[in-house]
């Protein structure tokens, strides 16, 4: 049986308009992307400050910490109550959280973005993960997800700015996008979506607009996730725990193009889907 | 009397050539940028663990030590020593670091890539930040900048996937330019730098290729810089903190155009150089 948390449904702007002038000394309004700081408090603990979008504040709080494997299941928590004017979100758990004094000191292991997440020990993980070798990704498929991301609505194409993630299934549906002004948030926030409606990654494939740093690919990993697409590139350590992990790893996905740099046998080129070029 | 610290000079390649393949299952070589551990030891206690290019370990760890505020001058430090072999940075102060174990288990307040650096407080100073009211910012040298950055030799024309931060004299010529795959690490490369050489960054401009968030403003004004550049745009609180600061923002800035967001007093439009367009 499930106990699924109570969450609230918290809303903010995500834009604002702000005047500035142009080259020319023109006066011009633009939009840029909201960013607030969110302190997540674990049970009355202060646990961290996350700045970010907005967009999706509570799973983006439930998938922190369940990349931080602070906790173990979704059913561990009884609520996530996301208050905007307190800048808060108050976690509340069934039973408690194991050794928390000990784990939420733990030093900061930083990432990707330079000075990251934490998620010291993460990589001592990544040896035990085992990612579906039966799943595919088809040519026609990829094109697809591009597609469907460079139609979609959009923060970015409103403000700029920010980054998106999304999940689709092995045959190119949507199912969750949720864009945030820094890569990292927007995948724990699909995390936290996954967690909340039971999805498993073990076929599906994960689309970011950011790079594949090392902590995109373990975070992929940990969803189980067996393929990664970019539109951006990666890093070499990116590249080599998507090679120690067997993950699909494609990157400079954009219109037709894109480069597959890991795990080949999961993917299906159709090659009658390009004009021949000789 | 002023004792500068010993710094190794540790090196290590920046870029790695893979194998890949494109759209039509052609072989590809690609270059991408290493992404490595440095772990930093202050005093043999274990401090934080940044990922990092590799460009510039040395002044990074300064850098962050500096804008952690864990130390208050560079004259504080007795030794920097990097070893790639073991990816630690092992820091040696002087006299010791006032209240360690209370200042470094303070909870991460998380940045502008999302999940950020370590920087809880920061907002706290500022207020006590003034910047210089004096400062002038030309738009013919906006663009010698512009153009500096444009043609310059760089990691990212190689290989992609790479932040890069500069640092520029009043005129437009070039002091610094860091790159990493975190613009907070290029930033933090910047202000090690800045330290070492005693830079006042009173009249300087700061250029990053990446976004100007909350924490690249706050860093920015740390290090007492009153014009931010950016060839990317700006967030929510990045406009609000530079308003607040009266920093002068400049965003979108690429070949002739730009975007004044904020210290308009502080920039002078040359409408010479550019072509009328009625």
């Amino acid at each position: 049986m499930t106990f699924h948390p109570f969450l609230s449904n918290a809303r903010a702007p995500l834009t604002q308009a702000i005047q500035g002038s142009d080259e020319r000394g023109r006066s011009v309004s633009i939009n840029i992307p909201a960013e607030r700081a969110l302190t997540v408090y674990l049970d009355k603990r202060e646990l961290v400050t996350l700045m970010t979008l907005g967009a999706a504040p509570e799973a983006l709080v439930l998938g922190y910490l369940r990349n931080q494997r602070l906790l173990r299941s979704v059913d561990d928590i009884s609520s996530i109550q996301v208050d905007w004017e307190v800048e808060s979100a108050a976690v509340t758990t069934r039973n408690g959280v194991d050794r928390i004094e000990e784990r939420t000191s733990k030093r900061v292991v930083t990432t990707g973005c330079g000075q990251g997440s934490v998620f010291g020990g993460l990589m001592d993980e990544v040896d035990a993960i085992v990612l579906s070798v039966d799943a595919r990704l088809m040519q026609s498929t990829l094109y697809k997800i591009v597609e469907t991301i460079r139609s979609s609505q959009s923060i970015y194409k409103q403000a700029g700015s920010v980054h998106g993630c999304a999940l689709f299934s092995a045959v190119g549906e949507l199912i969750y996008f949720v864009e945030d002004i820094g890569r990292h948030n927007a995948v724990d926030a699909i995390a936290g979506k996954m967690w909340l409606d039971d999805v498993d990654g073990g076929d599906k494939i994960f689309y970011t607009t950011g790079r594949l740093t090392s902590e995109m690919v373990i975070k992929g990993a940990q969803m189980g996730i067996p393929f990664l697409l970019s539109r951006s590139g990666t890093t070499q350590m990116g590249h080599s725990v998507a090679l120690q992990l067997g993950m699909t790893l494609l990157a400079r996905c954009t219109g037709r193009h894109f480069l597959l740099l890991s795990g080949a046998d999961r993917f299906i080129f159709e090659p009658h889907l390009l004009v021949p070029i000789d």
